[in-house]
C-alpha cells in the first residue's frame, strides 16, 4: 500500500481569496446597523473593523481578492495543508466510499484559524493601528492571533468564555507564550460583562457574552480594532484558501466530491471548505454536489433555529445579521466543542442554505468522540472536538454507502488537532460525558421577541 | 521578504537509514552480558527485543540499511519535514549568523520518536510479536509508540516516569486515545518498581526505572517485546531520516551547517540529526563542522559524566554500555524537559565524545524557557521544553556570531512543539520555575562504584 497523501508546492498557495457572494443568485440581505436600522456601509463599520475588512465585509460583486504579499508569506509557515486519502477508516468501516480530509492541523497553533487572523492582524497593522482585542471560545482563534498580533507587532487582549478559560488552560498559556493579554469572559472589565455576572453570577460564559466585551473594549480603546474569528463574510473570505487548495488535491488525487463537510459552528472552515467547489454547483456545472455542515445538537441553529435578523452577540453592540439563530441570548450546553458553542448561522450560510444549496445534520457529543477515538486509532491524528463532528458525519455519510454500495468520494475538512483538549478525552474515556437535547421550548424562549429587533 | 522554508517531495523520504558506525576508526567498546559479562550476541538481545533491532544494534559494517516499504509508508504521514531559516529569531538577535532548524514538530504526535516507533513495532509485527512493552518519561516517546503499536495491531503497555504522569496528563491521554495501557512508574507491577517503592516512597521516577519496569514486564510476558526510544545504536540508526532529509534542505539552501545542534536525553534526536552530517566530518571531506549536543545542566552525563561501563536502567536489567554516565543510581532533579532525564549517553556518542568528534554544553532550565518564548514569538513555534535545549545552545552560537562577526551557518534540531507542555511554561511565566545545580559530590556518589560493575 502507499499511502495517498496529496501535496502542493509553495507557488500553490493561492494568489487571491474567492468571494463567494459574487457568484450568489440570492446575496444575503444587508447587515443593519443596530441604532439607525439602516443597511451598513463600510465607514459604519470601519470604527470597529480595519478599514480593508470592513470593505471585504459589504463587497458583494469581486469574485477574487488578492491574497497580500505579506499575507501569503505568513501562510508558507505551515502552508500548502496535506489532502490525504482516509483509507485506514475506509477499511475499518468497510466502505466502498472514498474518505478524503484536508489536513489543517498542521498549522503551529493546531487549527484552521491563523488564515484569517494572519490577513486582519495584516490589515490592522497596514492601517496604523496599534491594539486589537477579539474573544475566543475553546482558543483556537484567539491562539491564532496571538501569533499573528505578535508578528505584526500588535498588542492583543483576548476575551476567552469562561468554561474554556478553565477547562483548557493549555490555550490560554499558548496565548499568554505568544504575548497577548487573555481575560476570562464574563469579565468585570466591561459593562456587558458586568451586568451578565450581576444578573447570573454563575455563568459560565458564551461566544456572543465575549463578543459584546471585545468589542466594547475596541470602542472605548484609542487606536484598537476589534478583530473575530468566524461569522462575518471577510473571515469565510479568507478561509477559503482551504477548499482552494482542496481543489488542486482533488485534481491530483483523480476524483471529485460527491459531498463536502465541515463542523460548523460560526462557519469560518465550514465556508473554508465548502466555498471554492460550493461556486461549481452555483454556476451549474456540478449541480450536484452536496455540501453539509456538521453542527453540535446541543447548538443546533442551523437544523432547528429560526431565520431572522439577530444580533451576533449577547449584549446587542454588533450589526443585525440575516440569519439562522437560536437568538443571542441562547446559552448553549458545556460542550468541549467550545468552538462551536455560537447561536447563529451567519448571513452567507444562512442564505445558501435557505437557498438549498447546502444541508445541515446535529450530532451528540458522544458520536464525536465515539468517532474521534476511531479517526485517530485508524489515521494516526487526534482531532479537535469540534472537528470530531466533521469525522462523525463523514462516517454517518461512508455508512451509508456501505448499505447502497454507491462508492461516493467523500472529503470533509479537519480543521484542528486536539492534543490540546486531551481532557476532554479523558472525561469521554472515564465515561464522565455526556449528550445534551435541546427541547423547543428552549429555543423558542430565546426566539420568541427576534422578530421585535428590526 | 520571502519566508525560507525547504521542501522535500515524498520520494525524497530516505530509502535507507545511515549506520555511523560503520564509518568509525574507533569502534565503540562491545555491549556486554550483565550476567555473562561477555559481549553481547544477536541472540542475546533478541529474547528481549525483536531480531531485526537485535541485528542491527550489532552492525558495525554495513553503511546503509533499507528502510522496509511499510516503515516509508508510515513515513508518509508526515514526511518530509520542513526545514525553515529562522529568520525572525536572526533579525531578533541581529546576528551575522543563518540559522536553520528541522523542524521534526510536524509529526502527528508532535515529535521526531515516531521514526523510530514505527520501525520497531513494524520489526515486532513481522515476526510475530503480539506485545509491546517500553518506557517514556515526558510522554513523547510513549505517545509515538502508541500510534505506531495501533497501526501494525500489537498491544502496548507503557511505563511513564511518575513525575511526568502527574505533570503532563495530557500525554498519558493521547497514548490511551490511541489504544495503549499506561502505567505510572515506578509501580507495584513489578519486582524493580516494589522495590524502589519500598526503599523510596516519594520517589518521583527516571527513565532508568521505567527502563527496569518495562524489561521485566517484556521477560516475564510470553510473545511480548520490550522496545527502546532512546540510547541504543538501533534507535540512533532510525533517527537518521532527520538529517538525510536536512542535508539535501540545506543542499537547496545553497549552505553546509558550521554547527549542527540537538537537544541531548539518551541520543536519539541528537544522533538522528548529527550522523548523517558527520559521516562527511568521519571521511575528512568536512573535518570543521562542530556538532553540538545540548543537556541540561540538572543531568550532565557528557559535560561532567564518566565514562565507564554502566547499566542501561535503574535495576539493573539491561546490558552494560560503555558510556558517558552519572551511574544508574542518579536522579536527576524533576526538570519539565523530562525527555532529558536520563543518566548515560549511549555507546556511539560516547565514543565519538572521547574521540573528540563531538561536543557538549550543559544549559540551565530557566535559559531554556527564555529561549523557547523568544523562538516562539519569533517563529510561529512553541518549542517543547526538550527541544528549548537546542534553540538555547543555538542563541548562544548565534550571539558569539555578533561578538566575532562571523558569518557561521547554524543548524539545530526542533525535536517536538509543547503544546502539551504549557503547564510548565505557565510556570515559567509566574517565576515557579528554577535552576538546578549538580555537584561533583552528587555525581561522585553515584559514579564511585560503576568500575566494580564489569
Amino acid at each position: 500500500m502507499k499511502r495517498k497523501k496529496f501535496l502542493l508546492n509553495e507557488k500553490d498557495i493561492p494568489q487571491a481569496w474567492y468571494n463567494v457572494i459574487s457568484d450568489m443568485k440570492h446575496k444575503p440581505s444587508p447587515l443593519i446597523h443596530p441604532s439607525t436600522k439602516q443597511p451598513l456601509e463600510v465607514e459604519d463599520l470601519s470604527p470597529l473593523f480595519s478599514k480593508a475588512a470592513s470593505e471585504q465585509e459589504l463587497n458583494t460583486t469581486e469574485r477574487w481578492i488578492e491574497i497580500p504579499d505579506e499575507v501569503r508569506d505568513m501562510y508558507r509557515i505551515w502552508r500548502p495543508t496535506p489532502l490525504v486519502r482516509a483509507e485506514g477508516l475506509e477499511k475499518f468501516l468497510d466502505t466502498p466510499a472514498h474518505i478524503y480530509f484536508k489536513n489543517e492541523s498542521v498549522s503551529p497553533v493546531g487549527s484552521h484559524k491563523l488564515n484569517s487572523a494572519i490577513a486582519q492582524a495584516y490589515y490592522c497593522k497596514k492601517e496604523g493601528v496599534t491594539n486589537i482585542t477579539t474573544e475566543t471560545g475553546a482558543g483556537q482563534w484567539g491562539a491564532a492571533l496571538s501569533l499573528a498580533a505578535k508578528h505584526f507587532g500588535l498588542e492583543l487582549a483576548v476575551y476567552m468564555v469562561k468554561i474554556s478559560y478553565n477547562q483548557k488552560p493549555y490555550r490560554r498559556s499558548i496565548m499568554q507564550t505568544y504575548g497577548a493579554e487573555v481575560i476570562s469572559s464574563p469579565s468585570m472589565s466591561t459593562k456587558a460583562g458586568r451586568k451578565i455576572i450581576t444578573d447570573n453570577p454563575t455563568y459560565q460564559g458564551s461566544l456572543g457574552t465575549a463578543i459584546s466585551e471585545a468589542v466594547e473594549l475596541a470602542m472605548s480603546t484609542p487606536n484598537c480594532k476589534y478583530v473575530l474569528g468566524s461569522v462575518l463574510n471577510h473571515v469565510a473570505l479568507h478561509q477559503t484558501v482551504i477548499g482552494l487548495e482542496a481543489e488542486k488535491q482533488m485534481e491530483m488525487a483523480g476524483e471529485y466530491p460527491d459531498v463536502v463537510i465541515a463542523c460548523f459552528g460560526g462557519g469560518s472552515n465550514f465556508s473554508g471548505i465548502a466555498f471554492p467547489f460550493l461556486r461549481h454547483k452555483l454556476n451549474g456545472e456540478r449541480p450536484e454536489t452536496r455540501f453539509v455542515a456538521a453542527e453540535p445538537a446541543s447548538c443546533p441553529k442551523l437544523t432547528r433555529g429560526v431565520f431572522q435578523y439577530d444580533f451576533g452577540d449577547e449584549a446587542g453592540y454588533t450589526p443585525l445579521i440575516p440569519m439562522y439563530t437560536l437568538g443571542h441570548n441562547f446559552c448553549p450546553a458545556n460542550i468541549h466543542a467550545g468552538g462551536l458553542r455560537y447561536h447563529g448561522g451567519g448571513a452567507i450560510i444562512s442564505q445558501l442554505k435557505r437557498d438549498d444549496y447546502i444541508e445541515a445534520v446535529d450530532i451528540q457529543q458522544l458520536d464525536t468522540f465515539k468517532a474521534a477515538t476511531l479517526f485517530a486509532r485508524c489515521e494516526g491524528i487526534i482531532p479537535a472536538p469540534e472537528s470530531s463532528h466533521a469525522i462523525a458525519a463523514a462516517i454517518d455519510e461512508a455508512l451509508k454507502c456501505k448499505v447502497t454500495g454507491e462508492k461516493k468520494t467523500i472529503l470533509f475538512n479537519l480543521s484542528g488537532h486536539g492534543l490540546i483538549d486531551m481532557t476532554a478525552y479523558d472525561r469521554y474515556f472515564a465515561n464522565d460525558l455526556t449528550n445534551y437535547e435541546v427541547t423547543p421550548e428552549d429555543i423558542a424562549k430565546t426566539t420568541k421577541d427576534l422578530e421585535k429587533i428590526l
